[in-house]
């Protein structure tokens, strides 16, 4: 379930208008911009930006960026997108900035459905005048570039149907890949991008059963080069995409100094879809809300913010 | 051009009444099937079919199965399904039958646009309740899985824009790949599977401008593995396909015995697109008409149905 509350909106003009209101004189008024845009779905809120375009011939979202900054600007910037194209920006942003956030690649690649990410996919060639694969494949090589360009370039079977046979052997060949890491990562690769979703938590079950940990924690104990990290991602990803979402905030908060990027990027991607659901799982995990912990480790409005998409 | 050339239709249910009746009595009327189905375009035959199972409760291309035979019910089969369901069932035989016809995918691949590649994968999902690329990793490895699995997942940028850049540096690639054959085909994969046809096809003209001859000649000079075989393939589709699908056409009918899924498969594929401009190539590449050599290699109503396709 969403946290997102959405208000009842008079007409997308009025909130154009209100918006031009809070940019007005010195400083904007950011606890009026929170108060729309924090409320509004994002049908309401690509309605918004049509009806500013219309009447000031301006980009709502360029003026939002020269009127608020930092992580603030940042987190509304991605929350202001469709999803698609928000999700676009971020692998991009994730191949070609110099910190590797291949993870945030494979998690795209992994959370979304076929078709969701096919709609990322489009949204890529009109942002960026050539392909996803394109871009990912030109910034890695060997098995990595091979595990996300597969990862990324995958169009899922979405089916209930489990082949028994497939969950066991597939689960030998994944063992013996992470047993030995110089194992057949092309076999690994080859599962991991092609079957579909239901097979794949099957063969993880079915890994389980076998050696008493579950593939995740296996690979954990070896994890070291991106290889890996991306297999580890991926697997999560799929096997819980809400269990991986609520780590991926715990290590946001608890990292020394805030991992604003992670912390945006996993509110403003689920406020929509099950954030509830990742805030529940959090609780559960550390005995502590989400919220406070947002709270006590951000500020401004940025913290507002936050606050706001986790429907406090 | 299309060579189709399309009756006027008073009714699908007309149509639909027309071929029962073509189905009466011992050995189907198979001229009065040609003359209908024969003339009318994919969508009048998509009308027709549904027409045909609302009135007599019966798909009608199980009861065309069961009518007719041979090579000429492989074509009529291949006719008259929607393009993109072909393309999956063209894929699936090949990867699926003992003769590996690698070259068929291929050629699908890198034929058709993004959004029909796409249509096909969701085809795929429909007959086969898995993915294209699941069943094309499974029944390959190594190079020529990479190979292939990456071209039948790409999702190609379509804009024109050219790299200069990227052209010069990428044809040294493939120029230092195709001269020492173990050369580094990761790179060649990534170029051939992600590049768009637009910058790939000004890098094939560099590599010609520099080194005389043409990529797809100096490969058919040394190909003899599937990996070398699948690359020419694309190579020579993503260039110019109609010249390729004039020499598929060319090797069908000058082959000893005839390569009757060859020459259907072109047949059935273009008639609707651009197979006018085909049989101009031929003409002018063999100095005889595509409908006489046809004839010749070809009998009874499959030849029929062939010529009528051919638009004769």
């Amino acid at each position: 379930m969403a946290t997102l509350v959405v208000h009842s909106q008079t007409s997308s003009a009025q909130d154009a208008e209100a918006l031009q209101q809070a940019f007005k004189g010195w400083g904007a008024d950011d606890k009026a911009i929170i108060a729309i845009l924090g409320h509004r779905n994002v049908h309401q809120r690509q309605e918004i930006r049509k009806a500013y375009e219309e009447i000031y011939q301006e980009d709502l979202i360029k003026r939002l960026e020269s009127e608020i900054s930092g992580d603030f600007e940042r987190a509304m910037y991605r929350w202001m997108l469709q999803p698609a194209d928000r999700d676009a920006v971020l692998v991009n942003v994730a191949i070609k900035n110099g910190t590797k956030d291949y993870h945030v690649i494979a998690e795209i690649a992994c959370v979304l459905s076929a078709e969701e990410l096919l709609a990322v996919r489009r949204a890529y060639h009109r942002r960026y005048k050539c392909s996803l694969e394109e871009d990912v494949a030109a910034n890695t090589t060997g098995n990595l570039r091979q595990l996300l360009v597969g990862l990324v370039t995958s169009y899922r079977y979405e089916g209930d149907e489990i082949n028994v046979k497939f969950s066991q052997t597939e689960a030998n060949v994944l063992h013996e890949s992470v047993k030995e890491k110089k194992g057949n990562s092309e076999e690994v690769i080859r599962i991991l991008t092609t079957r579909s979703k239901t097979q794949l938590v099957a063969t993880f079950n079915r890994y389980r059963d076998e050696h008493g940990i579950s593939i995740s924690k296996k690979l954990l104990d070896q994890t070291s080069d991106d290889f890996h990290k991306v297999l580890h991602t991926a697997i999560r990803c799929i096997n819980d995409h809400k269990k991986y979402y609520e780590k991926v905030l715990r290590n946001a908060v608890k990292k020394f100094g805030t991992d604003e990027d992670g912390l945006s990027r996993v509110i403003v991607t689920r406020a929509e879809k099950d954030l509830k659901d990742i805030k529940e799982l959090y609780y559960k995990r550390n005995s502590v809300h989400l919220e406070d912990e947002v709270s006590k480790e951000t500020s401004g409005d940025y913290k507002k913010f936050l606050l706001t998409l986790l429907g406090k």
